[in-house]
């Protein structure tokens, strides 16, 4: 059997503003462990905004954008999103970060109403459509209940972001450290990551976890 | 007895033009899975240029600075360089990217007579001068080489950098994918990461053994 292929969709660079680093690097890890290959993507569009890490204050005056930040730690092997195809993947994850929530779609700023970019939602919508499974992270699995909607996913323990999730038709499962819901219906994989206060070992964990379910699904017939 | 503190320190926050993010990721990883604690430094100064890592070009217009570009890997928990005091910690770890070679030293600029700034110089010498470990990933070998002078050190198989750790007094090794050269006398553990042609699980393992062998010097006594 081939290598599988997964795509991973970065949010830009940094937990404040994009992606989040941590679980990002150990996503790209976790993949290659399990015997797959990965293949960055992120849209090409500009960040919501510039947070200083340092401080957590808006930088104002210097705009960024998430495809090239993202290529910050795709080490510059990264593709525009509008390129995603999902016949040439056997899984799609999304790391967390704020950036899946302000850049791919605007879930903290606008809640349960937010808008979904464009290309994250043909992304999500192709690879459902496909009987591909679906993995998320953090609050990424809020962006994917706004697409596809009913479905049961995690966050951990947040209730702001669960009730969220609720008011989108979708059903939120409490979760702690490195656990994982799996809804083999809609195959989407979830895990809280940094939605706890987590050290690096547990978010590995966690997303060793995830990577696990949906190499699973990867090689399980649909039900 | 107490859980090893290890001081990290970042260049920014990309390869081309900062800490590579990878090896950022997986030190930390690597530390708390031995059961140690880390605390991330960067010093506080603008970066040499920024890269665009899409393109691999220079990005004109605007500047960063290293240590709020390193607070993203650091997800904010991180402190000036200027405040590192050797007593504080068990040993100091250097991750690569060329931000180790651009701004921490100059060595990917001016070679062997490159200049190294100031507070990096002082944290290696303090570390040093208290017979701590020092571990040094990718290219950072050549900083610590440029600063302590005749050790023994690896970045791999590339001949130009060899050539200039052999240049300022140092002894290069040749290695690849995962082995670590140790001078014992120094105390100084390196490995080649992303020298090398690697693989994210070949980072994994080179990142853990250097790990492995600054917390075997930190447990035993010095020579």
């Amino acid at each position: 059997m081939a290598k599988p292929k997964v795509a991973v969709v970065l949010s830009g660079c940094g937990v404040y503003d994009g992606a989040e680093i941590h679980e990002a690097v150990l996503t790209l890890l976790a993949i290659v462990r399990k015997g797959g290959t990965y293949q960055c993507f992120a849209p090409n569009i500009p960040q919501n905004h510039v947070i200083n890490h340092l401080t957590g204050q808006e930088e104002h005056g210097g705009s960024r954008n998430v495809l090239i930040e993202a290529a910050r730690i795709a080490r510059g092997d990264i593709k525009d999103l509008r390129e995603f195809r999902a016949a040439d993947y056997d899984a799609i994850v999304f790391p967390g970060g704020f950036g899946a929530a302000k850049n791919l779609c605007t879930f903290a700023l606008d809640g349960p109403e937010c808008y979904v970019n464009t290309d994250v939602e043909r992304a999500i919508k192709e690879v459902h459509a496909a009987g591909k499974p679906i993995g998320a992270l953090c609050i990424a699995p809020a962006l994917i209940a706004r697409v596809l909607g009913n479905i049961t996913v995690t966050i951990g323990n947040d209730r702001d972001a669960a009730d969220g999730i609720e008011s989108m038709g979708s059903t939120h499962t409490l979760t702690t450290h490195g656990q994982v819901v799996i809804d083999p219906e809609a195959r989407v994989a979830t895990t809280p990551c940094y939605m706890l206060d987590a050290t690096i070992d547990q978010i590995d964990v966690g997303v060793q976890n995830v990577v696990d379910a949906v190499f699973s699904m990867i090689t399980a017939p649909a039900v």
